[in-house]
């Protein structure tokens, strides 16, 4: 299954383009040509994250159960009321027949799709309304009872699930779209609505979602912005602080904040929209989103290219935004080791190899004839002045998406490889690979796969270390150095993740204790109670000074 | 003095166009080409925009005394305590040298650049570092001194200059630039560097700030920041909620708040940057701002179209987003009357008669062949379906300038009209031109002029109306009738000025009573003495319902 010729110059792979610029000298085209990878896909990009047991072949071997967060942790519960018979019966009258308290249905939403944090969560809510997310919060605020929002239960950090017995309200039946507008690009929908299917509706009017990552499948767009999402497309379209316009949100209370306004400008007061986004859930629970979204672009590349070293990964890079400028929509880089768990976990296949770096080029733009131009020209200087040794190229959606899923499918790839430990780091992009060699060199032999991947173009790296099973030793190695060497390079320890429940205690290496105290005033004032999302994203007073 | 030719295909003027193109019909060509305007620019796009009296010829007939806001507006005085002689020594030795207390050297800072506000400030402090703002702001916190932070003074609701004797804290000589990575593109820099020198040390180095206004030369980034600024490259680049990654704020009692960080991406913790964004300074004094700068775009086109409706204003923006797509870089459009005024006041001269209606477009792209070829594509598509009537196109800088000064130059225009009320709206950008309309009817002969042009691709309008003088009996008839249509659309009655002093009781037209109580709240609880920028932004509880 060979790629697709490109319109007007680019040819179907590295071969061929190197034929039409007719250059002398280079690397040799790869035998074979550029070929894609020959596996079926099990979850090709787009299509739902495996979630939990059950849901994927390849987890079979991952059904261990999971300790439970409390004991695991040594957190301990904070005084919170437990929840009654009495209270059953009020939140069965507020969302009738939508209280779940079956432990077997109850089971996938207490624990994290990595598997790392389990509550124990005995009630979860399904609101379908925000008039009904009001009503119990009220309640849940006037009888002291804990609650964890959750919208797909695709975080990282352990932020979106309870850490002992709160209540789970769940955005799942908030799906509705409420409107969007073909003139602006403005849409408005509940908090439930999954990524994907947002992207797929507006598709077909000619526009995108602003954002995209793997977990598009199963991901709310209310979850993405509580965690304030950032994925593939944040270097072209921007972060979630410009794209969302407006938001609804209900604070511990029951009240309703209504900033759902659809307008591109607005400065009438303070921003209160913008402490909810990136805030975990910990301060309120978004019901309703207003997004600008970009249009659909005409034209989309996607080159795949080999570096000899990360010193040309981060020139590949420069000269692909000094070359590409406005079509540039994408900047990705992976290490060798990513893709062989990619190959080896996933059986798919990559179509270059050889390279210790791998760098993921996309173009997006509204006229295919000038972005072939643009990316042949770049791909020639690319390729001439020894930056890239080999590539491919692809521009039909379904070659771009088995190109994608190499990239996109690494975190899935490292969850069958053992125990991972995961940092995702923002650095100075010169420093971005530093950490991998440092990490790999310190913990030589103790660790089993040190890889390093992520979104170049935005600084942003995703370190995951791997080992046969948890080793307190062996995170002992890791942490606290790994957040020392981020801060000792003015870097943020948490890029696009959250802080949730996992690395709250290390918020203090990005942040200054001035700022950690505002943020906790903040929170006190609204959830005095600290009902919503407890034992996330801000350390505690007591827990404030663990290093 | 004829308009360069396009490279590629865009001639020199509509006319040429029309014959490249070859299409019959259509509207003949203007009589004389497209000619750049005659007239010699008094204020160049990119000079300085004169401020208060003396500073421009054309500013002579203005030279009336403004009257005193505390009596003009009906304002009372809080109980802040008067400077002392005390006071003034203790300032003098924190800032030796940079205390002001000159009357005559005082007055153009107690005024603004509208001369609509005036204060009676007896003192000036021009801090050169934060650990002077600090110290400043600690002194007058613990003496409860009010306390007017100023940047360049070009704000336009009275925002930026005292309504008593508050202390006016200038960022004057903040004006230093820390860093600038070429690789990232961020720029660190003190709050007081004028946008216009921060555009022009970045275009030395392949890279131009994200955000351009007519105030440019004057305006300081940290007033930006501050007032959340809009302007004209908001459609292709964002607001400054995205692109500002970091801020150093001084609190209300001189604490120093560093959120300095330069990454793109940090997700930990809340986002305490962004509530000091558009806070108008009421919330902590800026001193510093990280902010990520775009590439300087190698090609720049601008075209200037005259259409016969404002449906086909509409549609041309539509077309032109379309069409143009990623390298759609402004879209504004101003009506007949705007022209007019500029004509008449500033004696520049329109290339194109006879519209009632103008648009500018302006691309910026990587690759001039490819963007004039998008351009053409789009102006032949613009005349054969009737959407332009008349049209010209620019593309080397200094024409572009040119044709630029029709537009920045327009609220200069109005300030030698008479007394303006001035209204800065933002819609669904398909009602923009109603309000103007309906304005213009329910006023009839009672206005001099209105006049509406603005930000189109963002859908904000700027509406002013002109008198020749101030008139309760006016103001009544425009007020609150303009809010209540704006709020009757879901609008904004503060696109991108802000609200400052004078639009601050009308915040509740856009922003429900809940979220007027949290930033209250969010005031009392960061500035609980309330000596930052007081009687700003916020209604106080009795002035909270006013309407």
């Amino acid at each position: 299954m060979g790629l697709a010729a490109l319109p007007r110059g680019l040819g179907g792979g590295w071969a061929r383009l190197r034929g039409l610029t007719g250059r002398p000298g280079g690397t040799p085209a790869r035998p074979g040509g550029a070929a894609a990878p020959a596996a079926p896909l099990l979850w090709p990009r787009g299509a739902a994250r495996p979630r939990g047991e059950g849901t994927s072949p390849a987890a079979a071997p991952r059904r261990r159960e999971v300790t439970l967060t409390g004991p695991r942790y040594g957190v301990r519960r904070r005084p919170f009321r437990a929840l009654s018979g009495r209270d059953l019966a009020a939140f069965e009258r507020l969302v009738p027949g939508r209280a779940v308290t079956d432990a077997e249905q109850l089971a996938p939403f207490n624990v994290d799709w990595l598997r790392s944090v389990r509550g124990c969560s005995k009630l979860m809510l399904k609101p379908q309304t925000t008039a009904e997310v009001s009503q119990v919060l009220r309640y849940c605020y006037e009888r002291n009872l804990a609650v964890n929002p959750q919208g797909g239960n695709t975080g990282l950090v352990g932020g979106s699930v309870p850490v002992f017995d709160e209540i789970i309200l769940s955005t799942a039946l908030m799906n509705k779209i409420i409107s969007f507008d073909k003139v602006s690009g403005i849409l408005v929908c509940q908090a439930g609505c999954i990524l994907e299917k947002l992207n797929e509706y507006l598709e077909d009017q000619g526009f995108i979602m602003p954002l995209d990552l793997g977990a598009k499948g199963s991901c709310h767009i209310g979850g993405n912005v509580a965690t304030n999402a950032g994925g593939l497309r944040l270097l072209r379209y921007g972060s979630l602080r410009g794209t969302v316009l407006g938001l609804e949100v209900v604070l511990a209370d029951g009240s309703v904040l209504d900033c759902l306004t659809s307008l591109r400008k607005d400065n009438t007061g303070y921003d209160l929209k913008q402490l909810f986004i990136g805030s975990e859930g910990t301060l309120g629970v978004i019901t309703a989103v207003s997004i600008l979204c970009p249009q659909k672009p005409k034209a989309v590349n996607l080159a795949f290219l080999g570096c000899q070293s990360f010193a040309k990964v981060l020139e590949t890079f420069t000269t692909s935004r000094a070359m590409l400028g406005e079509i540039l929509s994408a900047c990705e880089f992976m290490d060798e080791k990513c893709m062989e768990l990619v190959e080896r976990h996933l059986k798919l296949s990559n179509p270059l190899t050889g390279s210790p770096f791998y760098v993921l080029i996309e173009t997006s733009g509204s006229d295919s004839t000038h972005d072939a131009d643009k990316l042949n020209n770049f791909l020639e200087q690319a390729m001439t002045s020894g930056l890239v040794a080999d590539g491919t190229v692809a521009t039909d959606a379904k070659k771009i998406k088995t190109l994608w899923s190499l990239r996109e499918r690494i975190t899935e790839a490292l969850t069958h490889d053992g125990c991972v430990y995961k940092y995702d780091i923002s650095l100075p992009v010169g420093k971005l690979y530093d950490l991998v060699m440092d990490m790999r060199a310190r913990l030589g032999q103790s660790a089993k796969n040190v890889v390093g991947y992520g979104h170049l173009g935005d600084g942003n790296l995703h370190l995951n270390i791997t080992a046969e099973s948890y080793s307190h030793f062996l995170l002992d190695a890791i942490e606290p150095y790994v957040y020392e060497w981020t801060a000792r390079h003015k870097g943020s320890i948490s890029a696009e993740h959250g802080l949730g429940f996992k690395k709250k205690q290390y918020i203090h290496y990005s942040k200054p204790n001035e700022a950690i105290f505002l943020m906790q005033r903040f929170k006190a004032m609204l959830d005095p109670k600290g009902i919503l999302n407890p034992y996330k994203t801000l350390p505690t007073s007591s827990e404030g000074n663990m290093h």
